[in-house]
């Protein structure tokens, strides 16, 4: 059950995560951002009651001088006698990720941007822009100029990558073809205000990231309760995935479960298509392990990365790197026991996945 | 391999189960009751060979006098030298269920009632109304008797629960809109006679549960050849339960398989919305451990139930509680050797989906 | 982690595979035909970094006398330095299948013919007819000489077994209704040439095989690119398994990787359905054994096949074999001791799944 050395010792790129709270949390607030629901409720009993609540009880007390299995309440007690910078800071540096790459476009005000992050990480931060939410920003100008702002911007962004929310909005069936300039602003247009739902919008942003040269990240799979699970398949990506082959930027599924299997298909098959399992490898707890080799099955190892999807608790992101690493070294000391495959080959698939891939993919 | 002491000896409730045959049965009868198959072919060979045939020779013998793994001829052979009723008998007192959940609306005529059941199992039996029987038994008033009548049994039943076979009639894809008196009136109108299956009389019938408070269960996935696999994927159900979920009334996904996955993001993110593994258990034979520990990844504790749907042999009864004790206790050892979560955290999950969660659930 | 000897030693019959190329491969050509994608990139890395080229290593580089885990250069440059059909001899004869059941649809002009194969592995070989390619070949004709002609073809051939690539081509949904002739002629009448993608043309011939009593495999899940994965989840196939039943004439779920537990779902409520790993067994490498597995979980073992779907490479003869060899033993020694079932059981199962359920549907 250790840890391999040469795992625990890799420094990771996290190559999709977002900023932490300013702020303590009451324990209400604390579980509700421990899973993916919008609150707790007494007909189901404390999120503490789950994988990941049990793994902040486990791994996160003894890093804030508590013994093991501490109680929630005690930890909760602890955590808010400190001061939340100093908590912050503690989980991020025991998490060994040196380069966070932030999508700052949820909930912006709550947050730590990624400079502050870095910071107190003691890393470097690159930033990832949300599609829909610039879109969002840019609503105000006409037709024919919001599609010159949006494409202004992106072609002068600083970001490392784009992300794209279609799974929440519309689903992952966007079309194989790339929608005309005039189709674009007919729909721009007919969207009134706020909130972006409309497919070609949406799927034009995807097209103009990866012209701008931008990998171009997905949500896949598990998510909040804004999802409907059948619509984020990421099989339904296919026909977009073959459209945007020849373009030879990268595509990044986040996350998959429980579509991961489908992620390293799609991985495997088309040359410009990556995966990981993101925010499941904390969800998953001490279950970690068996999802992140199923995630594996037929993916090659060039094509996987790390990545935490750590959003408001610094917890997230030491759980996300700790399981990443036990789950990783679970399935290459499985792979040497077996012998199927020697200790220099699995130092090497090792590195890809900790930080190769991800550095070679957003060219870091 | 044992059984940890503590999940031995847990009393279960079996939230949702049916009557056993009130007579012997051939041997073509057995193998088909074993599985979901209509029948047994000459072109598949024997259902014996299949994991539950199995588990059957390996467990249920013994408690007939024979030894384990005794042939499939001696075993029917044996089986019926005794009294039928005093094979159910052994079968049900040694599952160690304690409270049953019985759904009586299929095949009535060739089972025990519910309380016959509980007779004979020396325990407590409450009923679960199948809501397409039940509208079926009332289709020859006019349309608005009709839907008087519906809302008066369900508002006056004994029932402790509410199901609905919508996957089987209709898929899952009820809409997220509660239906007009009107529009069902015009639905009720339309359907001749016999076999409901209107979608909008049996979403109709779901809310109408809901309102009458009454914990609404739907078969999910596995079931038999009446199904379309993938219309019964229970994340098709998201508009309704999103549309469902203030109203604070209970709903159960049961079984599952193989989108027990599935199931578990729902029950995690719907504060209504709990999970089993029902019919799966006892069919996984002695893999039923494995896609246990799956159906546990991301589901709160206090939101996943034991269930056996048992139909027609008692000796479903018996298997789908050992095996759900065995995948349990194998999980719980799990944790335990990883040092996820301490003895009293063990015995805390251990009582909540053996019983507290259904107890909570359906008021008992 | 061995082989249970009974297994070892068992006589295979791939019931679906392909001819092996007349030619060596460079090491592009050679990581392509290793995965199911088009071609290596340089942004994804060498396929020799996954699941299968480490097995290449691992286990096909002692055949050609070098050591456990040489490295791609080398093992290529010696594979280089034989004659190819002594490549081919070697791995065709140390993978124990003793009868090929060879679709030679596919690139024929580059592979060995089933004769040529069957002579190289020392067993014998029967060819499966794929019916696109035969509809194709036969397009020439009006539409009504089409039907006759293909009807001809049927009745006549020598072939043991039909092959539909429905997935490829429109999915499987096929609907649950024979198409009328008349439909057919329309429908042939309107595919102007070259590739059949109409889906009436491909459902009547599904048709037409099963009224010719020859067992039908299909194409399910895992394949190339020109897959859209969610189209081949073959619950879609229920309608058409439900209305063929009755025909008794088995139909074969082939690789259904991911899948598989429907595809056992299907097998088991469908008396004529069966179903395989195929092709995911070689892709899986190191970790085939916990999927295949999962594909045993609820098939009865009279249901499940062996294939390799070996395409191009011998070594993906021997690897097929081997893996599927390793998982078969994995499950039944894991099954014996948990005392799931006895040592008889076990060689009864080994040979149900090795050959005997193969020998039985094709009538071999």
């Amino acid at each position: 059950m250790g840890i391999l050395p040469f795992v625990a010792e890799l420094g990771l790129v996290d190559h999709h995560c977002h900023g932490v709270l300013r702020t303590d949390s009451t324990r209400p607030e604390f579980e509700s951002l421990l899973l993916e629901a919008d609150g707790v409720s007494p007909l189901g009993g404390s999120f503490f009651d789950s994988a990941v609540g049990f793994a902040v009880r486990r791994w996160c007390a003894p890093l804030l001088d508590l013994p093991r299995h501490a109680s929630a309440d005690e930890y909760l007690e602890r955590r808010n006698s400190l001061h939340i910078a100093e908590v912050s800071r503690t989980f991020l540096m025991a998490s060994g990720i040196h380069t966070f790459l932030v999508d700052g476009g949820f909930q912006p005000d709550r947050l730590l941007s990624a400079a502050e992050l870095a910071g107190l990480g003691g890393g470097v931060a690159h930033e990832v822009v949300r599609l829909e939410v610039l879109a969002e920003s840019l609503r105000e100008s006409s037709p024919s100029e919001f599609l010159d702002a949006v494409r202004s911007r992106l072609a002068s962004t600083s970001a490392v990558g784009a992300k794209s929310v279609a799974a929440y909005r519309i689903g992952l069936g966007l079309p194989g073809v790339r929608p005309a300039d005039a189709d674009v602003e007919r729909a721009v247009g007919s969207w009134s205000s706020g909130r972006l739902e409309n497919p070609v919008v949406i799927t034009w942003l995807a097209w103009e990231a990866l012209d701008a040269g931008l990998p171009l990240q997905f949500h896949v799979g598990y998510g909040d309760s804004d999802i409907d699970l059948h619509r984020c398949d990421p099989s339904l990506l296919t026909p977009f995935l073959r459209a945007t082959a020849s373009l030879g930027v990268p595509v990044l599924l986040l996350h998959n479960y429980p579509f991961h299997r489908q992620a390293g298909y799609l991985a495997q098959v088309f040359p410009h298509v990556f995966c990981d399992l993101g925010l499941a490898t904390h969800g998953l707890g001490h279950q970690a392990s068996r999802v992140f080799a199923e995630a594996l099955e037929i993916v090659p190892y060039g094509k996987f990365l790390f990545s935490s999807d750590a959003f408001a608790l610094p917890e997230l992101y030491y759980l996300g790197a700790l399981l990443f690493r036990q789950a990783l070294s679970d399935f290459l000391a499985d792979g040497l026991r077996r012998d199927a495959f020697v200790e220099e080959d699995a130092h090497r698939i090792a590195r890809l996945v900790a930080s190769e891939n991800a550095a070679r993919v957003y060219e870091l």
